[in-house]
């Protein structure tokens, strides 16, 4: 087996169907080997894309793979790896890189900046694991060592593999190290045993039990052990933004997404007022506290992660996500909670407005999206406006808050899901970052729906400093791009031809480009109460900076 | 004066007019401050772009800055800095970053990476100089190393500044360390007479001298006492890829640029038979030498750079290139040379063919430019044909060989230098990533005209590996999206029409985009003859492994 074959045998054999990249120079190599291994490469336009749409497939799969070339690929790619280490995605960057002797020799080959290594240098920055290969020996285990860490911690990895080895034959190793299940000590069983001991005492003392969920389930494959435990506890689920969906939405236990005071006012007191919050798999980010918006008492949090437990203020750091949750299945007598009643509808403009508003287009998505549909969200107002979707299916960039994630990963999404439509809520200016990448989608067959939220501003920035000229976003004809790209589009201006534009959308087998024109100071609700809130903190601030300059005198 | 003030007033002695960017939350301090200064931010689509944007302005101002959000801002251009870190250009990046007090609790707020110094950290491997300011005390002296640094070596710099630090009042530095010229002591001055002595003592006993002009003549400000030395000597001048232009390509003593066997047979003869090449402000890197191809032999090879000089095969560390070219001109005796007759042109398919082609395309443009234009070749075979094209003004990435850089540079150039038409050459593959960019180009009402050099695939990639799949590029309606844009295109396929549309779009104030379909097989002689000797070059290699393995037997 040759080095190049030996990494693409193994990614088949993860459940790796396509990677995502852009073939350069340097990798030349190592689209021959993945080309000879039948692996195909959807080729996107820019690599910024490509770290989105791998993201979004390891998100969906559990392993997702860019294949781009030294240095001008990989440096294009450093802010997607950067967010898929934030957002734990398991994604593996796999670049070329020159020739073992120009390495060696100090040549100044093209790509190179200060060094050899500075990509590698750089990966080291937003990976959890880093391997250059230079020598055939060390390929299979090097290979094996990045694999394993990035499924471990569903972080991305980094591979680069000198272009002049990757046909080297080299002795696969003679049998693969198996995951062998972690031996579990004397010391470490007790510790399991009193924290478990403790949950479960919490749970049965406790009135009002929540569960809050976090990206982590989804992320570990553990989102069937969890829905099992909704099942049989009944126990009402919140999630985090980041965490959404990782039980779906239509489940009758969902209670919603949290997002502190500026989230949905029925979850915050639901999750602030119960005496028993179970934080299951989040790392409890500023957003996943509503930007600090939120007050989740600790006194009455348990705090589940992958990295270990916290109990109000004690911690176990040996009892990790999947054990607690196993353990908690096995347990029979876990009290079982009334789900509450789903808390209201949020209010919505009558349909009867003739103008589209950032409400009513989540009111008609919540109208129109089934489970067959994945949503994926930009950030910006599509990510705030979400935590008032309902979606069986949901991806966005709920921490690392990054614009770019949604169009790109339409791609990534069809490709791991097939059986799935991907339905991408984004804003004119994540558009123009990189929404020309939907041109890939037709390349390829797939179908995204663009739901492109045309307000002619950056709004989320206004919240902070109000109308500025560098706030503003001219409009493109986004209909004449579409077409121009291959696939089609349509302008609306009323909710009525925005519900239909849908349907005409979900009816056709190509890409469709939604261009709904709203008003420039039109937002979600909860971009309007995040403005509350800001003003009001920046009203404190202001009153104490007066009152402290008087005392200055 | 305010920490954000000082940054900017600062700039604006420096000379630049305007930054480049894309507003963020942490970065608005920043920008209202800007925006107090008076000083104009171009807003950009996509942080890649205003990396390739502010490069260009920078390459032609001596002064280049990006004003971008942190984590998500500046680690989506770590491509476009190194890229300017690779080829000399003062690129100042500025980024905002979260409040100290979230820096020091290492709170999970968004746009974080591994930790709150995880983008310094980077961009330590891709900047000569860096500084994160969190405190106001620190901010002015910080400020001036690093945009000292970065116009001392015309390489990159870096600086983050805390949100909460920007309105901070501080103390100006009493007076700025003004620019000391070394000193130069006794042993310096006679390494530089020792050095002198020997340049002028080969220069005056060649039979054949030819300055080889690289770069650094541009970056460091010594185009006008280059030109002059040009005039005073009438010595020939070819230049390298990346420093095309140093010397106006209309100029008499102007040969061609050099580019070893691949670039201009004539050049090649007169530089690789000198008898002595003194090489001006180049680092001779892989491109310099036509990937390989070329042979300056060194005992011939006199090479003088901002880092030190080497004749033959011994160094004089101490004698710079800004040092020998003021004492080159300051010699009254430099023999004079006869410039050599220009090299015949190239063969060009005569007009009479209906089809267009690279070669046709690259004699128009020959025919069209003037002292008017500034051209941006993207990488690829606009990149190698470009060795053939005479330009007065010429930027293209002739080292680091990202793609990427022309349309978004079109931008920063027109604003550097509103006096020149820019004209883009693209292939189809470099368009894809970023050409969305020249929307931008509307908003601010500038007229780049871009020669998209349409033949659906990555056709330099082709010379390595032969046809496949993932070089395929699927060709849009390039006319319709430039309308949708806000431009002007027209699709042209024949010389005659590409002739007309090249007068069409000069006449015109919009911006253009010239779809020039070309055959998939057509290449530019330059690409055509790197084929050959890759093909001659594996066909040795392919011999060689043949025969070590029958010696194997």
């Amino acid at each position: 087996v040759r080095v190049g074959e030996y990494l693409f045998r193994r990614l088949q054999e993860e459940g790796v169907t396509h990677t995502f990249g852009i073939p350069g120079d340097y990798a030349l190599s190592l689209y021959a080997a993945q080309e000879a291994c039948g692996m195909p490469t959807l080729v996107m336009t820019h690599e910024p894309s490509v770290g989105y749409a791998a993201d979004v497939y390891a998100r969906l799969k559990g392993l997702g793979v860019a294949l781009v070339t030294y240095g001008v690929g990989a440096l294009n790619m450093v802010n997607a790896t950067a967010m898929a280490y934030a957002e734990q995605s398991p994604l593996l960057v796999i670049t070329g890189a020159p020739e073992v002797q120009w390495q060696d020799q100090n040549i100044l080959f093209y790509h190179r900046v200060k060094s050899a290594e500075t990509q590698l240098r750089v990966y080291q920055e937003v990976t959890a694991a880093q391997a250059s290969i230079r020598a055939p020996a060390e390929a299979a285990a090097e290979i094996d060592r990045v694999i394993g860490t990035v499924k471990k911690l569903s972080r991305p990895g980094f591979i680069e593999i000198a272009r002049d080895i990757v046909d080297h034959a080299i002795e696969p190793p003679p049998q693969r190290p198996s995951v062998v299940p972690a031996i579990v000590n004397a010391e470490e069983a007790a510790g399991m045993e009193e924290a478990m001991r403790e949950i479960v005492g919490r749970l049965q003392a406790s009135k009002r039990p929540v569960l809050y969920a976090g990206v982590e389930i989804e992320r570990f494959g553990l989102m069937r052990e969890f829905q099992e435990l909704v099942d049989k506890t009944r126990l009402p689920v919140a999630t985090s933004l980041l965490g959404k969906a990782v039980l779906p939405e239509h489940h009758p236990s969902f209670i919603g997404t949290y997002f502190g005071r500026i989230g949905l006012e029925s979850v915050r007191q639901y999750l602030e007022g119960s005496d028993c919050v179970l934080a299951l798999g989040m790392l409890m980010t500023l957003m996943d506290t509503g930007i600090h918006t939120g007050v989740i008492d600790r006194s009455r949090l348990i705090q589940v992660t992958t990295q270990g437990t916290s109990i109000s203020h004690h911690q176990y750091p040996q009892v990790t996500l999947p054990a607690v949750l196993r353990a908690l299945l096995r347990l029979p007598r876990l009290k079982k909670s009334k789900p509450p009643s789903r808390p209201a509808p949020q209010p919505v403009p009558k349909v009867t407005e003739k103008t589209l508003t950032m409400n009513g287009i989540i009111a008609e998505l919540n109208g129109f999206l089934t489970p067959q549909h994945l949503v994926l969200a930009d950030t910006g107002d599509c990510l705030f406006a979400s935590v008032e979707l309902r979606a069986d299916y949901f991806i966005g960039p709920g921490y690392y808050a990054s614009m770019g994630l949604a169009v790109p990963g339409a791609i990534g999404a069809q490709i791991a899901r097939p059986d799935l439509r991907p339905l991408v809520l984004v804003g004119d200016g994540a558009f123009k970052m990189d929404g020309i990448e939907v041109a890939t989608a037709r390349d390829y067959g797939l179908t995204p729906i663009i739901v492109l939220i045309n307000n002619r501003t950056y709004a989320t920035l206004k919240v902070s400093l109000g109308d500025r000229p560098y706030f503003r976003l001219r409009p493109w004809d986004y209909v004449g791009l579409a077409q121009a790209l291959g696939g089609q589009g349509v302008q609306v201006r009323t909710r009525e031809e925005f519900h239909r534009a849908l349907r005409l959308a979900e009816a056709s087998t190509d890409f469709w480009i939604i261009d709904a024109v709203i008003d420039e100071k039109d937002t979600s609700l909860t971009l309007q109460k995040l403005g509350e809130e800001l003003q009001a903190k920046t009203g404190r601030k202001e009153k104490g900076k007066r009152e402290g300059k008087r005392s200055d005198r």
